[in-house]
């Protein structure tokens, strides 16, 4: 069973979807498998992390901005903006999807994980997710 | 069908888990199919690297330690210690789940491959993971 | 169902694969389902990242080059060779198992989005792949 997600972001961040994907989960009534998620686009992606401190989200997000800081010499690929390469490169140090399971009807997350769509670029977009149910 | 397994860590390190995934996949007579091993913690994570020579093993942690120092003033998220926030942007950079395929009985890891928790806290810990064969 | 695919590549750089996967989907007539790709190597990994401009792809090999430099004095592991231990770091960066849906007989790539193996060594090797269909 494949599902569709559509998820709004707005500009750099982490969007938490643990409740989304729940929801899913439990609207198929899924016993016990595998709910994997994967992300459709290459300058956004997929993150299971603490979701209880705000700060630890922010700190992941900052790290993660200077390590790969906008405007470096290094890159060619600029047409698409300053932010664009940065966002391929974040995206590539994460995840483009990712593979949950499924126990008891309930999404085995550890206690204090979530799952998130990391936006890399600046602008709002609408990132395309697909969860397939097994 | 899912199984729990829990793994004792000693602090920093990797720690081989690849004899007791293949156990799990012995004991279910799975023929041939698809081992999801996904791990329930944002401050360890997994990977499947060399396992033939330790200096590979601790060079991944060094290279890890330094790129990803203690007491890096850019954290905010520091109550929960100074390996904490280090933790987690390890965490970031590997894996929470690992889909290896399974061939006539058989987890097809490469010659040289070995399935690791990763432990980024200083202290020693449980970590719990599930695996879902189907 | 598991299928085996060796991709032989030329050196350091990302080998677009999306095709043979895509070619594999098909040919076992999949309508819906799971597509996960294996490499059993440890010094070269999976890409999932944008196919449309070759720069992307340049910037993505010399950031990653800059990032985890040969001859680091670092390095305890160097028998096999300057690239071997930045190999298996870039291998650890990035990803041994790519989990991909399948709706409606094809892959669910978004439209940028290719599939491709990250060769992180100099010299040429044949690359082996597990393709799991479900």
């Amino acid at each position: 069973m494949i599902e569709s997600l559509n998820i709004r972001t707005s500009g750099q961040g982490l969007v938490e979807i643990t409740d989304r994907v729940r929801d899913r989960v439990a609207s198929r009534g899924m016993r016990d498998g595998l709910c994997t998620v994967f992300l459709q686009h290459t300058s956004a992606s997929l993150l299971i992390q603490e979701n209880a401190d705000p700060t630890a989200q922010r700190d992941l997000e900052n790290w993660l901005n200077r390590l790969v800081p906008e405007n470096d010499p290094l890159y060619s690929h600029t047409l698409e903006g300053p932010d664009d390469m940065p966002a391929h490169i974040k995206s590539m140090l994460t995840a483009s999807s990712l593979a949950i399971p499924v126990e008891n009807f309930t999404l085995c997350l550890g206690t204090w994980q979530g799952i998130f769509v990391f936006e890399h670029r600046r602008g709002a977009h609408t990132r395309r997710l697909k969860i397939h149910l097994s």
